[in-house]
């Protein structure tokens, strides 16, 4: 820390990545990332958006991509925005949303980066705890006073709420915005897109990162009431107004044009997913039910971090969180079918080893 | 403006970027974009990031790039962060290094997101005018009372400063930072990146939209004091750490090492400017003895907006600004010689319509 770096950040602890070894070959399932490449399509939009016309900012209204992604959802234009991956649209969604007298209100367990956006814009973190089985009780968020965060499926659970229960969360906060990280509702979740036309107070966040196959390219997105949107413009514009780059935008409109691509990847990501589910739980592990493109599972004979270290020492990365409330779990990204298998066997053979 | 945006934004002004026609072909001199495409080695990289592995989050530590640039300018690669295009590494700049107790201090006549940025962090701007021939006079910097930005050289003015001049401003300001934005610098001003080898309260910031020629890829960069960028990842960790996406890192790191296209660009450029310089001056223009890829003129036969607007009509675009002390003037971004001969036609033919 140098001397001058504002006071407000004294304590200010950064958000930790998964970790991304540039060195050695792993089997990577630590990130959540999909194990499929992006759809040839997407790679042919790239090709074709690196010539002269790279010297030229980009459309800071991402009209061509917005116009893609309203038709593909039902909405309007008015109703879409990009960012540069997902984390921006949530730090957009917390300077626009939260401030000394809105708090923003979030489960003990979810997408650790919350925390680190209220830190970061000096914003109280008030927090519901998640249910003995780690479940959202929506109940618990009725009139909650804030600006409400809402993981969907949930992350690191992968467990999810139906439509009505979000629905009943936004019915009773009708003061506040109900935003809904939809990061992983594409492998067997509803999507609460619908409900924003008939909600002003709900916005839904998602990215191209996870069921896009695109997390290198970084693109994410927020659909909500147009006047919630053009807030987040307000935000854009006075933050980063080119913040999609061209090759980005070429990616992004790509791939949601190819649907067969998409849903063969989220269909056979579901199938690995349910196959890994049943393996693990053969070999004596808790799995939570998941929606998710990764399960959270824990074996009683083996401490999470010994799970993931061992893993780890065999070429296999995973997730593990050190709160004291999980850190019996761990949480493993759905690879590929041929993947997951060497994950079982390996897992297999560690459990074989202390016994 | 939503019910629900936060009462410090109800009067926030944002940016307002240069107009990016999608429609109409224009010759376009208005964003100061390189006239010339990226080198036939970044698109080759680019290309070659568009495989497999785009699935996977991009390095946060931007390691191979940031390696190349150290290199490229002679600092360790502790002193060196990129971001999605200088803009948002300066967010990150009013983020880490003003706050209520410290103000931003800068010129009247500037880059105009500085008082976007103050505004949006809360931030006492304390201006600092230009002096009468709209040069910065160093010592009116002396002891600012706060964070220094300086556009080396200026935008829209295209004027510089000397190093010796961003020395004495470092130096009288021992506590606070000095941040130099050299957004233009390639084009004939000098560098104060060597300078952050003395100073601990120096920080250059760079992009590579104007002399890299490549815009819209999005990517900026500081250089400074070790304890300064740590400062500043501090930041980009709480707010977004994959911030550079795979395609743009590839090709940053091949813009940086094709220098014989970089530095072929750069002197067309600015033999392009000295011409047009000539042209404009022959022709009854007073031009700002400019040291970026524009000039900033006037002529008193005809207003800063009628130019502009005229311009406009006849398949040119320029940037008029309507502050009071500038709205003489229109900034003429350099493009290529032909289309600077077909400026100064259309402008001839302007002059002799209203005679």
């Amino acid at each position: 820390m140098s001397r001058f770096l504002s006071s407000r950040f004294a304590t200010l602890t950064p958000y930790t990545p998964g970790e991304q070894p540039q060195n050695r070959k792993y089997i990577k399932l630590n990130t959540n990332e999909n194990p499929y490449p992006p759809s040839p399509a997407v790679t042919e939009a790239i090709r074709a958006s690196t010539g002269e016309e790279l010297k030229r900012y980009p459309d800071p209204t991402a009209a061509n991509l917005i116009r893609t992604m309203a038709e593909y959802c039902g909405v309007s234009e008015e109703q879409v925005i990009f960012g540069n991956g997902s984390d921006e649209i949530l730090a957009f969604c917390f300077l626009a949303f939260c401030d000394r007298k809105v708090p923003a209100c979030f489960a003990d367990i979810t997408y650790g980066f919350y925390k680190v956006f209220a830190e970061l814009c000096a914003v109280e973190a008030r927090i519901i705890p998640l249910t003995g089985d780690f479940s959202i009780n929506p109940a618990d968020y009725h009139r909650a006073g804030g600006t409400v965060l809402i993981a969907n499926p949930n992350a690191p659970t992968g467990m999810s709420l139906t439509l009505a229960q979000i629905e009943e969360i936004a019915v009773s906060n009708p003061d506040n915005i109900v935003i809904v990280d939809e990061a992983y509702v594409d492998f067997g979740a509803e999507s609460a897109v619908p409900l924003t036309l008939r909600y002003d107070n709900l916005l839904v966040v998602g990215t191209f990162s996870k069921s896009r196959n695109l997390a290198g390219a970084r693109l994410g997105y927020a659909i909500g009431d147009s006047k919630l949107i053009a807030d987040l413009n307000t935000v854009k514009y006075s933050f980063n107004p080119y913040n999609v780059n061209r090759l980005t935008l070429a990616a992004g409109k790509a791939a949601i044009e190819d649907r067969n691509y998409f849903t063969d990847c989220c269909n056979a990501i579901i199938e690995t997913r349910e196959f890994t589910t049943q393996a693990l739980r053969d070999a004596g592990f808790t799995v939570l039910p998941s929606k998710a493109n990764f399960v959270f599972v824990k074996n009683d004979r083996l401490h999470g971090e010994e799970y993931y270290l061992k893993l780890k020492e065999r070429g296999i990365l995973v997730r593990h969180f050190t709160d004291a409330r999980i850190s019996d779990y761990v949480r493993i990204t759905i690879g590929t079918r041929q993947e997951m298998e060497t994950l079982i066997k390996t897992t297999k053979l560690i459990l074989e080893a202390i016994q």
